[in-house]
């Protein structure tokens, strides 16, 4: 009957529920360069003794762990917080133990006879002393010195104040007994990116349709001529389709059929060809050369590109010959093509994870990633990354990112909702996500208040589109032009990240290949097209205008700040974003009816915004630059999508009055 | 630039989010003997293959695992349940594979053309072959010459319908390719307790007082007489405070006063004097061949003696000298008592959980436990355990629930929230909890819904008292009678596990000490009462047809069935229990307010009940035996305190009409 005993059974504080965390720590929450995290957790111990808690952070690699006291909230929970100035990982964790002192001064104050007073202060001059023990030099001096004050005073009040004092408080709190200290018992990590992984307007652009010509390939040359333009409407990254050789076998014809010209210019996304692959770029762009220094250009502009990489080959592709192991057979001897039965994808051969050899497989497309991040590319947007391998993402996004911690992933896993979760969990930096059909309010308000207050927020960062050369949505197609200013102005206002893919988009090209489906007409996927940039009801002007707003007011640069506020109109939406010391207040109001002038009274919480209720507050409208002066809760609202579909208020608090007049008084 | 890769890549099956389980399988749920597990899980896979999901599980120390299929519900979410017939602890966890061949013959049925149809045949040959190399025997022949027939086979159709075989699929599930299984991180525990754990009425009474002469100390022979008398109202726990020898020094007279008379009997939680400790019993009370005499008594009456647990000691107590070590001293020599200044608990010495010789007192206090286990005792009522160690009672609970799985422990820690859960975590198969200070409507509904359907129920069980020795509410001081029935009708209506203390209880003992205060005047903890049992406004009665309800109707045996109903009156609480089958429907409406008649209509879910909305249905209060007929949601009631503060209806979904007469059609 003899029991095994812990090794130590007198740790007292238990450590819980510390957040944030995800998956019991399984994997990172993410952070950019400049937050902070907040961490808060329950901590307590038995009994009624005081408990003193730390959280503990340190740069992944540094030995040393940074301490921050963390300060008791209610019900046993505890929060403290710390920056995170650097790219790459941070780790955090919680300690927690008995204080005896501040246990023993918390009951002194409540003892009433002189007799256990006396006894009471020997029992503080014991704890005292032993703290003396723990410190060196002058402090272990002055402790010593208490310590005998303490227990050999006459005076008891003198004795009762040197036990009270903030003076001896504060040398004990820096020789605590940690013997028994407990441990949250996983340390948690934090990835740090750059600050474009939070706030960010990116915009797609094909580079073959850059020429100005429908009949003549565009090169990197002529892409870089269009960055003035994209750079004007305030965009902060240029993303490109694939830039590789695009595979001639099975190549796709315009809209996608299978009948094709030896003209047409294929898939991007067929990738592969005899003049090369992953490592290559399409000679019709230009020369590798040619890309880097177009990489140059567009960071004169304050543009970064992002990079479209689709891990998948056409069946011309160098490693079909090289790796048949890379790729499923058929007992006819043939390759799988990608299909979806009717469907078939004859253009693409997908790389089989299941392979004996998938090692090699890793290894090679990881070396893809290093490769472009040498030409000097730090943004890849993943084609349909929930088709390849779960394990294959969490190892080459954490290998690259240990490397190259400023790098960014954006997954574009339109797919089920635990997949998109599970790939932002794995490591990528933003996810596409279903923003491009949440039209009505409720959809909006639901949808945008799980991803900025549910817990997937410390891992998946949502880049909202309105479209993407796969994605025009019915709402776009049957609402015109103010349907494109108003999904425009909810993705820059409602995301800090948000893209569109233009210039279909500010040109709002908005016709279906087919009634029904979400495909483009004459889509760019597979032909080039020769863009007006110039036409006079361009929304290039409008995207400049709103672009601009994101960057002067830092409110609209976060996501979680996001709070809905009541309409009494259904088609009307209306929320705000402010910085945490109220000094940037966004109130936004879209119609978001595309066809009809809505009007209806919003409701401001005027006391999250510290607004005064019985003093007028200025709403000054960023998009038309107009003032009102607006008072009380209620304010009245009329919105025509034909001509401005919404308003951007920056909320000023304070009016001037008479008081602010200097003779007032 | 070498980069580690794991050990198996191609291990696509993600299981996530396994439920239920407490922090992260750190600690056991708990269920009861014949109750069901179930489990739930995300999982999913990359791509779009099926795959496929088991729930294995084990008895501890069984070197098998049992596997039961997962369904498939909404959003990659799967379920299945495993039964736990024996006391003791399972394992359980999730497995999860792609299934090759349930996704191919998903495919194949979308296959349009013939070439393409044969081509994927053969590729099903070639799974089948597979799954041949891994059968045996008779199966094994039989997959070889399916292989065969498909791969070989003239005639498309014949091989499409051997390939879509509800025959075939049965065989090729009995050999699914598992080297790429996925399993959950963590086995998780379930502790199965004996039904006593989750149904049960207590019952606490003073062995001393049952002499019948308030002078005279009782004994256990008289406690054994009154065994008739608590079994006739239908419990099934008698709970007697400590039966130990009573400290001398310090001893506390009545009402807790210092002022000692020689003839006074103390407090029995003033635990240890010359005439023994923790494991001998209190001459007063008789011997300990007689307490195990009491136990065999009990047992004959349908009653299991609980027994309460006290770890600490009066001054005299044996330990105090024998074992220094485990009592703090102070500097004047004095062994510190137990305080909260400026009170002072002089008659009790708590032990130092901090002490050296910290192994010695568990090993120690755990001896008390087997000790009084040896002598019959099955459940532990312990005394104030938040005061005690955590790693303590997690170390104890956990080494007699190995040898003695059948042992319960019931918590009584009215402490702060965190603390309370924590100790249920950490192995007590019962807790006290905040019941006694809910009184109202909306305190009672939000509590209630919190124990019975919040993330703590997995493993904390409330037990609800309306009163305890140490605990007379306000509600109960003011309310007379009236407010007794109606505070015994509801914890034994809410809680399958509840407990009074009597005969303060169904004598309405309500003088508390001092105004304003929760203390007994004349508490039995100081003092020997002589209850006037045969009293004709005794409750005894009441209570016992409210118990033989509850063993009557299973709904009432189990908490996670509550569920409460709307009433227009917020005097008046409505809530239902039913079995899962719905052949057991309990509805109960009270009347809060003990001093008048309330009324008001309820909303019965009738859908809930699975009751025609269009047809009459049948209420018989199993209080009054009254019956009623009511029709359609919503009902009229009218409760008077003074009469009956309660209906206790079963529900009978269908009255007999003329459709079941004999010779009706």
């Amino acid at each position: 009957m003899a029991r095994t005993l812990p090794e130590e059974g007198r740790r007292r504080a238990v450590i819980e529920s510390v957040e944030p965390q995800v998956d019991g720590g399984r994997f990172p929450i993410k952070r950019t360069v400049g937050e902070s995290v907040v961490v808060e957790a329950d901590v307590f111990a038995d009994g009624h003794d005081r408990i003193c808690c730390l959280l503990c952070y340190r740069k992944e690699g540094d030995a040393e762990w940074h301490e921050t006291p963390m300060q008791a909230l209610d019900n046993d929970r505890w929060r403290g917080a710390f920056p995170v100035h650097d790219l790459g990982r941070y780790l955090y964790t919680v300690t927690a133990w008995v204080d005896h002192f501040a246990s023993w001064r918390h009951v002194l104050t409540r003892r009433t006879e002189s007799d256990d007073i006396d006894v009471a202060l020997m029992v503080g001059a014991e704890l005292i002393a032993g703290a003396a023990d723990r410190a060196q030099g002058k402090d272990a001096e002055n402790l010593h010195d208490r310590a005998e004050a303490l227990r050999t005073g006459h005076d008891l009040n003198a004795r009762l104040d040197l036990a009270m004092g903030e003076d001896l408080a504060r040398l004990m709190t820096r020789y605590p007994d940690r013997c028994q200290a407990s441990f949250h018992e996983r340390e948690l990590a934090v990835v740090v990116d750059p600050e474009l992984a939070r706030f960010g307007a990116w915009y797609e652009a094909f580079p073959r349709s850059c020429s100005g010509e429908a009949k003549r390939h565009g090169t990197f040359a002529e892409c870089a001529a269009r960055l003035p333009y994209i750079a004007e409407m305030g965009f902060d990254v240029l993303y490109l389709p694939p830039v590789h050789p695009i595979g001639r076998i099975k190549r796709k014809g315009p809209n996608n059929t299978l009948a094709v010209d030896p003209s047409d210019p294929g898939s991007p996304w067929a990738i592969g060809s005899n003049e090369g692959g992953h490592l290559s770029v399409h000679p019709e762009l230009g020369t590798l050369e040619e890309f880097r220094s177009l990489l140059t250009r567009a960071r004169e502009h304050g543009l970064e590109i992002a990079l479209d990489v689709a891990f998948q080959c056409a069946p011309d592709h160098p490693y079909v010959e090289a790796h048949p192991a890379w790729f499923r057979h058929r007992p006819d001897g043939s390759v799988q093509y990608a299909e979806n039965p009717p469907k078939k994808y004859q253009d693409i051969y997908p790389f089989d994870f299941e392979s004996g050899d998938w090692q090699g497989l890793w290894v090679e497309l990881e070396g893809i990633f290093r490769f472009w991040i040498e030409q000097g590319v730090r943004i890849f947007r993943v084609d349909n990354p929930h088709t390849k391998s779960f394990a294959f993402w969490e190892w080459v996004i954490a290998g690259i990112k240990r490397d190259y911690p400023e790098t960014l992933f954006l997954a574009e896993a339109f797919t089920r909702p635990r997949v998109m979760h599970y790939l932002a969990k794995l490591g990528f930096s933003q996810s596409y996500n279903y923003f491009p059909w949440r039209n009505t309010r409720r959809e909006l308000t639901e949808y945008l208040t799980e991803l900025t207050r549910g817990k997937g927020r410390e891992y998946l960062r949502p880049s909202l589109w309105p479209n993407t050369p796969d994605i025009l949505t019915e709402y776009l197609q049957f609402g015109g032009r103010p349907a494109f200013m108003i999904r425009l102005t909810l993705a820059a206002m409602l995301g800090a990240s948000y893209g569109i893919y233009g210039p279909a988009f500010e040109l709002f090209e908005n016709k279906p290949r087919e009634p029904g489906g979400e495909e483009y007409l004459n889509s760019e996927k597979y032909q080039i097209r020769d863009w007006d940039l110039h036409r006079t009801d361009s929304l290039k002007d409008y995207i400049a205008r709103v672009n601009r707003i994101r960057r002067e007011n830092p409110a609209l640069q976060h996501d979680w700040n996001l709070r809905f506020h009541a309409v009494e109109n259904d088609e009307l939406i209306c929320y705000s974003k402010t910085t945490d010391d109220l000094s940037n207040i966004i109130l936004v109001v879209v119609n978001l009816d595309p066809h009809h002038t809505q009007s209806g009274w919003v409701e401001i919480p005027l006391e999250d915004f510290d607004v005064d209720p019985d003093r007028p507050y200025q709403v000054h409208d960023l998009l038309s630059n107009a003032r009102f002066l607006w008072h009380g809760p209620r304010n009245y609202v009329e919105l025509d999508p034909r001509t401005a579909p919404a308003h951007i208020f920056r909320l000023r608090r304070r009016v001037r009055s008479e008081r602010d007049f200097d003779y007032y008084l």
